[in-house]
């Protein structure tokens, strides 16, 4: 039967990878690349390395494909069915490589940035394709070191406070309002900079672009003095590089 | 100046060590090993075998020091000055480690399970030997796979669905009530079922204890029919080895 693995293969730095995730490269047949696009060319960039890095020339092989582009658009109410026709057309894709460019006892494996487990649509697609009952598989995952675990190990704080919760969040959800109940908020995914509607409050962030990669930003303070200077860094490193990838802790402070 | 890695060498498999944390062990003089006791000897164990696998012997030295008990009997309000008084008896001891067993050019290493952002006391503790300012030492973090991640890979889930939040919580805090704003709860740290008095609800569980260990237990399914079988393996497991780690996520159907 195809084997499929899902590595996670850390948030920007290669020697993110671990021993698990370096095996599983070893023992894989066909990786499959969707590329998002020019922007994110670096990333494909990346991706290769790390295969070059650990895996003899012409012992894989590796299949591009253009990954559909995601109606962002729709916004508000209509986000989840942007993120239904998404994923169904990913599925579409995915059945299509199980199928056409891995052989019945061959494995195929997907990289993934920093952990499948945190905001990446791989496991729920080859769900999908698997219902769907068309092509027979099976798959495992390697857990990553997520943006999130590399962000906060770069400022050498912890996720929670002590017997504290935390959450891991969306900049569409921060922009909602602070989640309840919580005073630390992993927020990614922010396209907006949802945290200058909290740069008031009695809060600190940790922040951090490109964690792990030669182009990593870190800034971190009282989040009212430095929300100006994250929103200038993200807007020229954007301009820069032509895309960014960041992520950030707010951490309110007791008594806040 | 003394230098210290604080590695985080993953949930319990030993292939789950990053590139970046063996090399930080190979840079590594000093190993502390704190030693919880005669149930947690196992995880002694787990952490030599890992010098071993990848130090050539006689290359690093290894100061084990028993761990001080921290008053678990006080609970409930009286938990966080608990908490404070075992933590200041730790930094005496850390403080003690690194005056006395590691000169003044050398690097020194904690080894945490997991993850050392998520639930571990070492950055807390060695902040605070850094604030009194008797030794002064210079640190870095390797993040690390958390239990948390190995946990849903292992199950094959992600920790939160398309779009929305998940939390990382406590047994302590789950027994007061499920938290508000989020569907997707992991539970750490929890000593005492917890999650069976959410066990009526419209819940799934995904455990799972010893994870990435050859003692790995899982369990998924809905919560009301898979409590029961939990408590039974947990109540065996712990027999059986003396001590256990394990975690679960909960996730909440929904419309529930």
């Amino acid at each position: 039967m195809r084997e499929i693995h899902v590595i996670g293969i850390g948030a920007g730095d290669p020697e993110q990878l671990t021993l698990q995730a370096v095996k599983a490269l070893r023992s894989t047949d066909v990786f499959f690349l969707l590329d998002k696009g020019e922007v994110k060319a670096d990333l494909v960039g990346l991706r290769r390395e790390i295969l070059d890095a650990h895996l003899p020339e012409g012992s894989y092989r590796l299949v591009e494909v253009r990954d559909p582009e995601r109606d962002r658009s729709a916004g508000g109410a209509g986000y989840s069915p942007a993120v239904g026709d998404w994923r169904s057309a990913r599925a579409d894709i995915y059945e299509r490589l199980l199928r056409e460019e891995l052989g019945e006892r061959e494995r195929g494996a997907f990289l993934v940035w920093g952990d499948p487990a945190l905001y990446d649509s791989t496991l729920g697609i080859l769900e999908e394709v698997r219902e769907r009952g068309n092509v027979a598989f099976g798959y495992d995952v390697v857990p990553g070191i997520s943006s999130v675990s590399a962000l906060v190990a770069r400022h050498r704080t912890g996720l929670n406070r002590v017997a504290r919760p935390v959450q891991i969040t969306t900049g569409r959800r921060l922009a909602e309002g602070f989640p309840e109940g919580v005073d630390d908020v992993v927020v990614m995914l922010d396209a907006h900079q949802a945290f200058l509607r909290h740069a008031q409050d009695d809060i600190d962030i940790y922040w951090g672009a490109y964690i792990g990669t030669p182009d990593e930003i870190l800034v971190s303070g009282p989040l009212a003095e430095k929300a100006d200077e994250i929103v200038r860094l993200r807007a020229e490193a954007r301009e820069r590089k032509g895309w960014i990838m960041d992520t950030y802790l707010l951490r309110r402070r007791p008594g806040a």
